[in-house]
Parts: C-alpha cells; sequence; structure tokens
C-alpha cells in the first residue's frame, strides 16, 4: 500500500475544495493548486442540486450517484454553515412539445420511484405568480435543492484554512515518494494525466446573473427550470436576484459570451417569468464544465500516485459530498497493486 | 477683469480634459479633478461625430454648433494623433412608418443645406452587403465622422501631461482670488454651482461593447443608425468590433444596466446586421449624459470665478473642440463687469 503522507489537490473548484477539505479533515497534510479561472465550472455554476430534474432515461448511474450525494447534502452545508433553498424546482412547459417532454419526465420519475407531481397552469400560479401567460403546465420536485455556489465555494475555502490547507499557485511536480495528487482540475484535467486526455473535454456553458432593482417582483422562491422552443432555461433564486443559464457549447476553451446566447437566454426567461425585463444584467460569464463520455464522473486511481476526481460535467456541486467521500476512501486505502507488477 | 492665474477644471471627460488642454497649451497652470466614474458620458459614449443625423426640425441651434464643432474635429485628431473614421453614416428604415421618418429627415437636411442622399435597398447592400433582409432603403449621411472615445481620452490625457496639467480626485475649494474654476463634471455638474441645479439634469444611456470573433463578419464599416419599431438603435465600428447603443431613460443617477434594455438593443441591432449573433458580448455599460432644458451646452461665466461648461447631453465628444475654444476665450477676455456692481 503506498503511503499517502501528502496529498497535492490539482484545483480549487468546489470538487478540488471538498476533497482538500476531506483529507484534511481526516488527518491529511493538503496542498491545494489553485489557478483560480473566472471560468471554472463551480464559480460560473448556477448552483442547482437537482438529481431528479437533471434524470433522463439512460443515465441511470448518474441519477443513483447524484441521488446518493443530494442524501449527504444537508450534512455537508450544515457542516460548512452555507444555507440551502430547500423549496424545490418547478419544471415548466410552454408549448405541446415541451408539455410531453414533461409527461416523459414525470413517466420516468414514477418509474424510477422518485417523487414529482404534474401541477396545472392554475396551481402554478399560486406558487408562483411571476409566471409568464404562456407557461401551461409544469411538472414540481420537492427534493431539488440549490445554494449560492460562490458562498459554498467561499466556505470551502475556510473549511480548509481550519484544518490548514496550503494554497499555492504554482504546481510543484508530483514525486511518487512524496504522497498522492488528485487532479481534480475540471475540464483542464485533461492536460493533466495522459489517461484523461481523450476521455475529458471542456463543456462551455454561458451564465447570466441578474439583481432586483427596487419595485421589481422579487425573485421566485424555486427553483425554475423550462423548455421554450426546444431550448432549455433555468432560473435559480439568490437572495438578491437570479442565475439564468445555461447555454452548452462543444467549442473547446472558447470563452466568449456570444450576443447569441444572451439573446436566447433573455428571450427564454422572460416568456417564463417576464419581470425579469426589469432586473439588472449584473454579469455575463462562461464556464466549462468537464464532460466526460457517459456523464459520470472518473473517480479513480490513475496511477499508484494519482487520483482523478474530474468528469463531472453538470453536476459538479451536486456530487461533490459523495466525490470527497470517494476520493477519502481511495486515500485510506491506498492504491491497488499494478497487475503484473509486485510493487 | 479677472486674473486667471490657476485654472481649476472640475472633470475628467472629454470636455474637461479638452479644456484642460487648451488652457494649459495657452499657457495657463491647470488642475483637473478628476473622480473617474466608470459611469461618465464620454467613457461609455458610443463615439459619433453626426451632427447631420443627429439633426431635427426645431434643434437648428444644436446643428449649427454641431456643424461648428464637426469642421473644427479633423485639426483636433490630428493634433491629438487620434484617428477618425470618416466612411459616413448610413440611417436605415425597416418598416413603413421608419422609411417615413427618413424621409423627413432628408427634406429637413437638404432645406438646412445639407448633404445626404437616399439610398435603395440594393445601393445599401452595395455599401455594407452585411445588412439584413428586412432593411428597407437607407439615407447616406458623408460628413459623419467617429472616434474611439477610449483612445480619445488616453489621447487627452496625453496631451494634457505634455503641457504640465496636474491631475488630483480630491478637490479644492475654488478661490476667487485663485483663480478660476471650470465646472465640467457632466451630469453632476448640477450639484457643483447653485445656478446649475435646475438646469442640468442626468440622461441615462445603456450601450454594449461586441467584439468580432474568429468566423464572424467584421464589422460594418458606417456607423449604423436605424429605428427598428420605432426605437433607435446605432453600431459604430471599432477596429475589432463595435459599439452598440443606445438608451434613453431620465432616471436620475440609476447606474443599473437592465434586462429589457440588453434585449432591445441585441434584438434591433440583430435585425439590422444579423451578424451581431455571432459576436462576443464584451461589456455592458450605463453612462450619464447631461441633459439641458433647450438640449444645448452651457458654456459661460456662472460668476466672476466660475465658468460652466456642460449640458452637452448627447453631443459631448462632438461639441469638445467648440467648447475648448469657446472656453479659452472666456479665461482670455476674464469675467464680465457684475451687472450694477463695480468689481
Amino acid at each position: 500500500m503506498a503511503s499517502a503522507s501528502r496529498v497535492t489537490v490539482l484545483g480549487g473548484g468546489v470538487i478540488g475544495l471538498s476533497v482538500a477539505w476531506y483529507a484534511a479533515r481526516a488527518g491529511f497534510p493538503v496542498t491545494v493548486v489553485d489557478h483560480a479561472s473566472p471560468h471554472g465550472g463551480s464559480w460560473v455554476a448556477g448552483g442547482m442540486l437537482a438529481p431528479i430534474t437533471e434524470a433522463w432515461p439512460g443515465d441511470e448511474d448518474v441519477l443513483a450517484l447524484g441521488v446518493e450525494s443530494l442524501a449527504l447534502w444537508p450534512g455537508f452545508a450544515e457542516d460548512l454553515d452555507v444555507p440551502l433553498n430547500r423549496t424545490g424546482t418547478l419544471a415548466l412547459a410552454t408549448d405541446p412539445a415541451d408539455n410531453e417532454v414533461l409527461d416523459q419526465l414525470h413517466a420516468y420519475l414514477t418509474r424510477m420511484g422518485r417523487s414529482a407531481t404534474r401541477v396545472t397552469r392554475r396551481e402554478l400560479r399560486a406558487l408562483e405568480p411571476g409566471l409568464g401567460p404562456t407557461v401551461r403546465s409544469g411538472l414540481s420536485v420537492p427534493g431539488d435543492l440549490s445554494v449560492d455556489n460562490r458562498a459554498l465555494l467561499d466556505a470551502l475555502r475556510a473549511a480548509c484554512r481550519h484544518y490548514d490547507v496550503h494554497f499555492t499557485e504554482d504546481a510543484e511536480p508530483p514525486t511518487a515518494v512524496s504522497g498522492v495528487t488528485v487532479i481534480a482540475a475540471g475540464a483542464w484535467s485533461r492536460d493533466l494525466h495522459p489517461a484523461l486526455r481523450n476521455v475529458i473535454r471542456p463543456v462551455k456553458g454561458e451564465i447570466l446573473r441578474l439583481t432586483a432593482r427596487p419595485g421589481t417582483l422579487p425573485p421566485p422562491r424555486h427553483t425554475i427550470r423550462a423548455h421554450v422552443s426546444g431550448r432549455p432555461v433555468y432560473l435559480v433564486p439568490r437572495t438578491d436576484g437570479l442565475v439564468l443559464g445555461a447555454t452548452q457549447h462543444e467549442t473547446g476553451f472558447d470563452a466568449d459570451v456570444t450576443v447569441g446566447a444572451v439573446r436566447d437566454l433573455l428571450r427564454d426567461a422572460e416568456t417564463v417569468w417576464p419581470a425579469v425585463a426589469e432586473y439588472a444584467l449584473a454579469e455575463t460569464s462562461a464556464g466549462f464544465r468537464s464532460g466526460s463520455p457517459d456523464n459520470m464522473p472518473v473517480i479513480d486511481w490513475l496511477a499508484p500516485d494519482v487520483i482523478a476526481a474530474t468528469g463531472h460535467h453538470r453536476n459538479g456541486l451536486l456530487l461533490a459530498p459523495v466525490t470527497a467521500r470517494r476520493v477519502l476512501s481511495l486515500l485510506r486505502e491506498g492504491a491497488p497493486p499494478r497487475e503484473g507488477g509486485d510493487s
């Protein structure tokens, strides 16, 4: 068994920080190498913790892992003293095709034994009076949570510091004798180990941050998800506004926020929740999710001294607790013996 | 005649800097007090130098002053070594009502002896192949210029430093014996002298800065102005993109960029020039023009030791040379004797 005296975590996003915190709390000396990109997936994220409304036939493994991690979230958030929004998600339909998508999602979730309720136009208005006139039906998913992603990152950094995690911007070359390196650099992980080269890819997401203004409707209480003319859009409430997302582009590390993306996000959000027109557009950003071939994260040994914790795609925040827990198990167990070797 | 040994200019926008440069070059010792607001009118501006296409029946004084200043611009820009775009303006119509507006503007400009030519749909495509399919006719105005407003501000600051202008963020209380104060603080001027209180008002303008991306059409060569569904929009080309403006709101010093403003500007620009959808949205900003009751600037003595140079509204950049020249004349002549007094 390899001795894991020192743990070097490459990446200071939600996965890297969660791993560092768990490892340091368990007694490992930990260094986090963080280049603090403004395009990191967890900095740009909306903050939905939503395995249920993210679910889709064929991705049962993703749903199962997400549900496992969601169950850990209340304790995770409590340890970090970060508030959770527990109001749940409303998935909405504005035209007959969207409506059919909700029917399919509802049927699938029912088959999977998940709680979700079809709600009428009238019931929707009672839940969220600000919904637009073209919203025709919805699906209420009570289990989903959401969190302010930036408050979460702050809290994770504080928790790491509490356990003496060392932060640096300079990557020290990892060596087998000095400990274990955990690759948790999101989309950038693909360049940090050959085994990740053709597995991890950047998936660009553009997101807008809106703030309420004097006289505007307050933000919705629920996370709102909708398909508008086939395009997905979500509105995640914050104390003072909301986060509006997100596009999905497979165009490498292009970090531009395009006019077309902003136009579509604003138009679709306004269809669903017209009061956004009076909000201030406080920020436009693009971030990179770490895509993987099967939408499942890679959490495993890559070499006797290298662990991967990446490929979380749209679910980095959601999967942070389960990922940190699994990486800690790997660190404690040590790397398995090499096949055909005797080390 | 008052001795104007020292000139203190309140405001470091295009008017304040132009006045400071002219005064310092003429031998006055000059201090500029600049708080460098990100919402200053000339920092946020589009950079059109366009008295002709800004012209409208009833504003003949504005047109005359604008034309006088436009004639000074080539020399002004040459002294500063700032390039001008001389391609001219295309004013466009997308529906019958807009078309009528162009007819009226054309007739008015012809009456005023100004050069402007009605151009057909086909001629427009030859001039700017990127125009959208709904653009039905236009008015070509060859005399209008444009300038990169931020390059201009940089050049003016350099010119001021060349003549030993002193810059400070702290306003020293102006005293009659120590020289003359020039109030050139744009919309904020109203709070700097009682005589301006009910004369100058902030007029908010929201503006977007777009940059071209690999594979996109390059920016248009002309400044493009249009009415789309009655809303005015302009696209001012830059080397690497364009500036898209501008809203007009009389809501005090509210500096929010609203979702509704961005939505309208993007939609209207895309109607006129569809390639903007592929551009990057690099910046959204709000600035304050200094409105006045008759849309004419106030360039005059307010007291024996105070000159106003404000109220330039939509025309601050255009009117900078004529304003600097007039203020320099006032400084040289000194304040007129007080009515009923003998000082």
